[in-house]
């Protein structure tokens, strides 16, 4: 099921073009996943998109790729995401991601989803050493 | 604000000393945060999640402390903890977290809220390559 | 903090005053908590919001009062709304809510929060005999 | 899947087939969609559901209908809804979406998606000029 | 579609065949639905989950079984959790749920996910009465 | 309360000069609300959210300013963001929402929170003619 299905000849138009191109490029692989060719249909939404994913996770910086790939299944998996989930975890797998490791992203995940529920049902204060306001930090 | 405020006298009941105890012990420190201290007016409750805390996120394992918490920290925001947001990240910070990777921790639960969201809206369908059950993974 | 400020004299309009009378009357109370003075600057969105919780938590039905407001506190926690935790968590313990059944509540709702999140990061299958369609009932 | 299936001759309640006639009358249109059929196993939740449908989406008013449905999908897509999402892309579709309408659409909601979680991660205070109580508002 | 499949024989594994035993001895039956099988993988993961829904599910307590079941449908629904909708859905009229139940039951939660939706759009400030820090609760 | 306090002279960097600079020359105003401030430990994240702003709401287009301003609520009341609701719920003041329509916006949210609950509890399947694999549009 989806709400929109993408053309037939995504790559006639040069802007999508452009950016399958730099894709297939960026990861040395001729697959463009089904995320960049349903947004196909707008160039400027497909463009910002790739541009900020290969800024922010395929650059070299001080959070090394596996665990940028895990912060992005967790946030997938709380906001409720099939697809993200999906591609995600293929993309921690592909990545180096052990099996022991993925039962500690689940441990994690799940343990956070459920202290941060108690500490929503209870409201509980914030002490006052966390809050950056109240440190001068 | 708060839907309950916690006894004067926490630690007369055996079982939430004994939690404290281990607290402190484990932590080494004499600072119990709110949470604890809010969750004491359950004794089991108290228990077991303070077992499941020192479990998952205290022992040594295949993923390292500082990643455990940037991952808490970016399941508390997707789930909009505020109390969880501001003790993880305060956490991470303990640990070592620098500002280059909380930036990046911050672009990459930022990203993830955005791309969860366009795959929601276009229900994009998942890549059979990404879907164990039809990779005999 | 709020988007916005009640008005000075909200029941000078009618039909806001039909309905705070009629909340009046019905909790036997003189008290018309934030909630209602909030929605008065559109009658029609008061006047459909009160008839509905009236309707669906006020009349006698096969789920009991207090587990009606059980089962709202829980939504409200789980959708993260501060001001419907507080006000709903006040509900059940006016309507005879225990500590010892505050602290299953909690608990019900914790375990909760961390098997979806699990159930959601593994995308399990559901069981056949858990799908209607399936069953033929 | 589903959790549970429609009787095989719902209009032989008067009250659901009141509804039904109700909806294609309105709808101009033969067609009921699922939710209607789901709903209709409690006549007075049905009811209830229909008639705020059509008051608040159906009725002339100070929004216009192609927007109503914009925020509507807006909505679906942040709670995670499928069946809603669909439903509300193709009602969008039917009141003159078009192609660079929904572009947009899902850029906006991308958009918020991620500054929502950036503002949350950061707790960033409100600016006292954006709250009604300190504006006298 | 899942993220990962379950292996052969899992119960050549003695901790998860501990579980599954217990599961079975538990519930008086020999299926094992589908969340456990995939828990499988981490024998840690799957022992402290059987664990703790054992002790909040299973135990005789201060909120019944039925009670107990639609809560957790409840939190399930507002989390989005498919998987966990379905399966406690079917736990509820396992059992007894009635018809009549299910449809308040229903109704609840979407009137409190109207409500949470107002009270945040509009930012209602917790009443003081509701505010355990204002009240020595 | 918040996480991180910004520094006390952020326009010494000159890339939050920059953007700075040109939030106040495309809003015609002096005022740099705080998400801005708060962003700028991380001049790049800073840039990126700024542009795509600017990009997505700031140019002329297909739907008007209003209208993305209460789409923009609409996701943030959903996403539960505090911050921004209180931004945007100001923005789209500023740009002309009417009381009126405003009552409209929230009557669409609250009730899109409640159709949104009911699908997900029922797992209403989606109408074939929504489906637009199913229709080769």
């Amino acid at each position: 099921m989806t709400t929109q299905l993408p053309g037939p000849d995504l790559e006639s138009d040069a802007r999508v073009k452009a950016v399958f191109d730099d894709i297939r490029a960026t990861r040395k692989t001729d697959f463009i996943n089904n995320m960049w060719r349903w947004l196909a249909f707008d160039p400027a939404l497909l463009e910002r998109t790739w541009t900020e994913v290969k800024e922010v996770v395929g650059k070299p910086s001080s959070i090394d790729p596996l665990t940028k790939e895990m912060i992005y299944v967790a946030v997938s998996v709380a906001n409720n995401c099939t697809y993200c989930v999906h591609s995600h975890t293929a993309a921690a797998r592909a990545k180096g991601m052990t099996e022991a490791q993925y039962g500690e992203l689940l441990a994690i995940i799940g343990l956070a989803g459920k202290t941060n529920q108690l500490a929503t049902a209870l409201q509980v204060p914030v002490d006052p050493v966390f809050d950056a306001s109240q440190q001068g930090a």
